[in-house]
């Protein structure tokens, strides 16, 4: 073969399609090169079967705590997943149905750079390039102890698999891959373990979420080990002892490991074309996606965390109009974060240590969300809002919440951050009511000592 | 009585109780007349119960449209109302607690102008003020030939205290409160008519929104007349005989009548003291809410449509601002309406009429939802989004969506209209996956040429 493609994208997830789409709206002739199935880990082993596996258990549990709903639901677990399976095929398909739409042709296979300008494509040949996108992604992270053998151990690919529910699983790893299947496999009635080996979970996020998210699953009957590891396992037909780090024996049906994602940077040829990697073998890139190789790019989870499918989105955006001879940068001021429990919890921007390294002078105010009344209907009163932002220009630098459809109200603060918003304005802004947006106007006004649902102190006169 | 205030409130609604607890925050002497109950309207019979009783409806039909979730729900209709009520309860509740906790008097009666300075108030006496805020509301319009006798005709008041699931209601009036009964009711399985004098659902509001209403209860199996009126009527214990204007014949147990809102403007001695009204009987205000007698003000529905709560908390605080000597004016520019239906409607900013009449070169798209991966896996890919920018600068001006979650996003986009924000910059916010806030990122990109989740023809070169 000797097909030259103005831009070759090596991977299909996030980081990849968006791109090779971008690249063939500018006019490039393009290719994309997927070993596995289009859409990547996201599609296909993250964000949509979690959501999906989430939404129907989220509303089971949802019925239980209306008292005034009598009756039993029962989950067909085969169904159930074959109804994930089937949202996870359309939302694949749509990805082919694109790259076909707009002229990308379509590789299936492994890739490895011969060198800056030429590729090789398991069972399909050289293919050669003027430009090159890596968007190769991350791999789950393994444990030495915990080898997945998609029978009894699992990571979060082959836990879509199981078809039967199980009755009891440790989940090792508290971050939020973790948190999301504990809430998910506690609503559905299976006795959850967590063992997380850090003093708390969430670990690196904002602790009053990391608290919270402990509260929650507690509530949920979640049994949670924090500064534990998996100190020995042995596995019996369809079973696994476990000795924590604690010395605590557990039984178990399944195991989930959750502890983190590695690279995906080895045997692409990378280094041998002079593609640079940083220390953990990630790709190191400009804010033009530029890797060090000038014709290669590189976006997405291949560049480093935060590991994010909308992030990786736009890095793919810019890399490809770049790629196409226009000048872009990445801008990586306002990427919101999700952990799709329910009540979810979101956040985006700074926070305040964050804020105070960058020159501002932060301020942070967090408000319950009691006085919020669709947080009231919805049983969201346990959650909150926060808030960071400058003492002096009052503009807004950070927000975290943990509340109903907090996953869409962060968008907000996500806008606000990049229009470079003061509390000022979204004081001003009126929300519809009865929502969970309301906060931001609360929590403003609160930051401006005059709030109109929350009671502060009169001070003397 | 003697008292003087420097602002004495009629009203505790949502026009009324903001402006009170801001003008004591920044130091007036407030007081606070209501003859009903604290929080108005929106709290005791609006929004609030309204959304409360949406939301186990709602969750209640979701399950059932979950095929892999087995059992029968049963919903105990006397325990529903009840949970409604203390919902209602608690936030009416704290309204109370904080009109007390900013040291504002209450008073319980119907408060009459005697001149600029002074009211009665029955049962308690004359209040003097030096200023007064009419936040009086609106009641439920009447049809004479269906008068509410609170046992088969109901108002959106009444029928909250109805304490067996009727077996068929017809409701009159296919408004926003008419489309939220209808599919309420239906959800719970209570056979439902519903009659509209006008062409079509949703009368005044974007077209688009209105023909997705009518799609929408007809799936759910309401019968909708459209210009239809109800020509006779025959009540029979518990039942009523009905005779529409086009002579078709109905049974049903109740009727709700919601043609909309007329101003509580009479018996309050305004006219007697020089308070301009309109045609209507609304209150005439400037943009500082003020009237025409310049030590009285009116904020929220006394003024006039649109009859929203948001926009009354709003205007009640820009009320008692001017009150208090400062100087705001009410920016009407961005005042989102939702229908909460589910998907759920909503909708902000100009249409491209409006926009024509202001100057604006505007341009619509709508989009579908299909694209979004989280309205697949919710279930709401019937629906749709739509923006108005201006052509030539690119400046959102409106935006129209039905969505799951639409309620919430909306405000995102009435942030941006309040912001003077572009489709451009909506396009480089980085909106967290998977979400239906997606959608602001999807519709800029196609209407800028360029979408990552949406098929556009390549044009030939």
């Amino acid at each position: 073969m000797d097909s030259k493609y103005d831009l070759v994208v090596i991977g299909g997830g996030p980081g990849g399609y968006p791109g090779a789409i971008r690249a063939s709206q500018l006019g490039l002739r393009v290719a994309l090169v997927e070993a596995d199935r289009l859409g990547g880990e996201c599609t296909n082993y993250g964000c949509i079967p979690t959501k999906a596996l989430l939404k129907p258990a989220n509303t089971i549990w949802s019925i239980r705590s209306m008292k005034f709903v009598k009756g039993e639901l029962d989950l067909d677990f085969n169904e159930y997943i074959s109804w994930v399976s089937s949202i996870v095929e359309r939302i694949s398909g749509g990805v082919e149905m694109l790259l076909k739409g707009y002229g990308v042709d379509l590789y299936r296979g492994e890739a490895k750079l011969l060198d800056r300008n030429t590729l090789y494509v398991e069972n399909i040949g050289e293919i050669k390039a003027e430009k090159i996108l890596i968007a190769t992604g991350t791999n789950p992270s393994e444990l030495p102890l915990l080898k997945v053998d998609g029978e009894v151990i699992h990571n979060n690919r082959t836990i879509l698999r199981i078809r039967r529910k199980p009755s009891s699983i440790l989940i090792v790893g508290g971050g939020y891959i973790g948190v999301e299947f504990a809430s998910l496999y506690a609503k559905i009635g299976v006795e959850v373990h967590l063992a997380e080996i850090m003093p708390n979970l969430l670990p690196g996020m904002d602790q009053d979420l990391s608290r919270a998210a402990e509260r929650m699953l507690k509530n949920l009957g979640v049994k949670i080990r924090t500064n534990t590891t998996v100190k020995s396992i042995e596995k019996r037909q369809n079973e696994a002892h476990v000795e924590l780090s604690s010395g605590e024996k557990l039984s178990v049906e399944k195991i989930l490991v959750a502890v983190g994602r590695k690279p995906r940077s080895e045997n692409l040829g990378l280094r041998e074309v002079g593609v640079e990697l940083d220390e953990k073998g990630y790709i190191r890139v400009d804010g033009s996606m530029r890797t060090s190789v000038e014709n290669i790019y590189a976006s997405g989870d291949i560049t480093g965390p935060p590991l994010l499918a909308h992030r990786a989105f736009m890095q793919s955006l810019v890399a490809a109009e770049n790629a196409a001879g226009k000048k872009v940068l990445y801008d990586p001021r306002a990427v919101p974060s999700v952990i799709f429990t329910e009540p979810e919890m979101a956040f985006v921007g700074m926070s305040e240590e964050e804020a105070r390294k960058n020159g501002y002078k932060p301020k942070s105010l967090k408000m319950p969300l009691g006085g919020v009344a669709r947080a009231v209907i919805e049983g969201g009163e346990e959650g909150f809002a926060k808030i960071i932002y400058d003492e002096d220009t009052k503009q807004l630098l950070g927000f975290v919440a943990m509340a109903p459809h907090a996953s869409e109200i962060v968008s907000e603060a996500t806008l606000a951050i990049e229009m470079g918003a003061s509390i000022e304005d979204l004081s001003l802004t009126i929300h519809p009511h009865p929502t969970i947006s309301e906060i931001f106007g609360e929590i403003s006004e609160l930051a401006l000592g005059r709030p109109k649902h929350f009671l502060i102190r009169k001070r003397q006169k």
